[in-house]
């Protein structure tokens, strides 16, 4: 087991092209026996230092047609319900705190395939504590206790750190792949990155 | 031959992922039935209205960095020639303005990829008019006679409205697809835009 393959999935709970790669990424990795290391981290700061307080898919209008067309397509091609969520980008640092603060935790994917699928298959705001406390008792967790270890001042920075990691290995956008230091970016590299962890392997 | 299916072929000359997709669109279309029309346009002037006066590649330098190592990834992947060409984005507008004057001339993609690889297999400067001469003598053209007739007021006004078009469309970078009026960005979506040209013939 100490060198069976590895990719780290690097996703935002916001990010519309991150649900259908966090509703896939386990099983197609499994099927190749390729290990995924979760990685929550927040878009906000790295799109902030970019200049922009809010999606480029909201900053512009062409860019974000296309991704909600296109986000019809994918998931009719994934069989994964879809609507566009209730305002866009949602909220997601309570969540990401939460995936963030329980990192290495077996039930984190659950929790984050069951916040993505209440975000972009039922339409529910992912600020909502109570539509985060369902999730995390789909996951078998106790929503208060992990409410309250996802905001201690170690847990924000662990958020913190994570996000400047993640601006260190040089992303930009959600989801990224990440193999050594290869960077694989968007749903749509899912294979090539899966293939990239198997040929060095 | 009424009805063979067709997709369209945007592109822009500076466009690094336009040079793959050049390199390989005939091909992989021709291999399923299917007809490419080429479609050259400018992303400047559209770029320019989203406030960008070059490309977004140099403006958000992660965003380049990763764009950089892929083209080398794809490229080794497709087996063609790659050097990042001396300026990015070069100048393209008289090779476009020439592909547009002749849009439907069967030598027009041949004429393409001999640009495209002028620039980026060869690292050369597009702008260069010797250059292009030699890529026109290639498709079997006299160069002087394509210069002039893409540099008339009527070949300037077609390019213009070949962007507006493009526009119009919601096209917003380069390479993209489209079949019907369903838009596919990028070089990695081509196979997804000929299966829908497939899948509604």
């Amino acid at each position: 087991m100490a060198d069976q393959p590895s990719i780290e999935f690097w996703f935002d709970f916001p990010s519309t092209y991150s649900y259908p790669a966090a509703m896939r990424v386990d099983e197609r990795a499994q099927s190749v026996g390729i290990r995924v290391i979760w990685r929550a981290f927040l878009l906000g700061p790295i799109f902030a230092k970019q200049g922009w307080n809010t999606s480029p898919f909201n900053i512009y209008p062409s860019k974000g047609r296309y991704m909600w067309r296109d986000m019809e397509r994918i998931c009719a091609r994934e069989g994964l319900p879809f609507v566009q969520p209730p305002g866009f980008p949602q909220n997601g640092l309570l969540a990401g705190r939460i995936a963030c603060a329980f990192s290495d935790e077996p039930w984190v994917p659950t929790f984050a395939r069951a916040v993505f699928t209440a975000q972009f298959a039922d339409g529910q705001n992912i600020a909502d504590k109570e539509i985060l406390a369902a999730c995390l008792t789909e996951a078998g967790q106790d929503p208060e206790h992990a409410f309250e270890q996802a905001t201690t001042p170690e847990a924000k920075d662990l958020m913190r750190a994570r996000t400047a990691r993640a601006e260190d290995l040089g992303l930009f956008g959600a989801p990224s792949f990440l193999v050594g230091r290869e960077v694989f970016w968007g749903y749509d590299r899912l294979d090539w990155a899966l293939q990239f962890a198997l040929d060095r392997a």
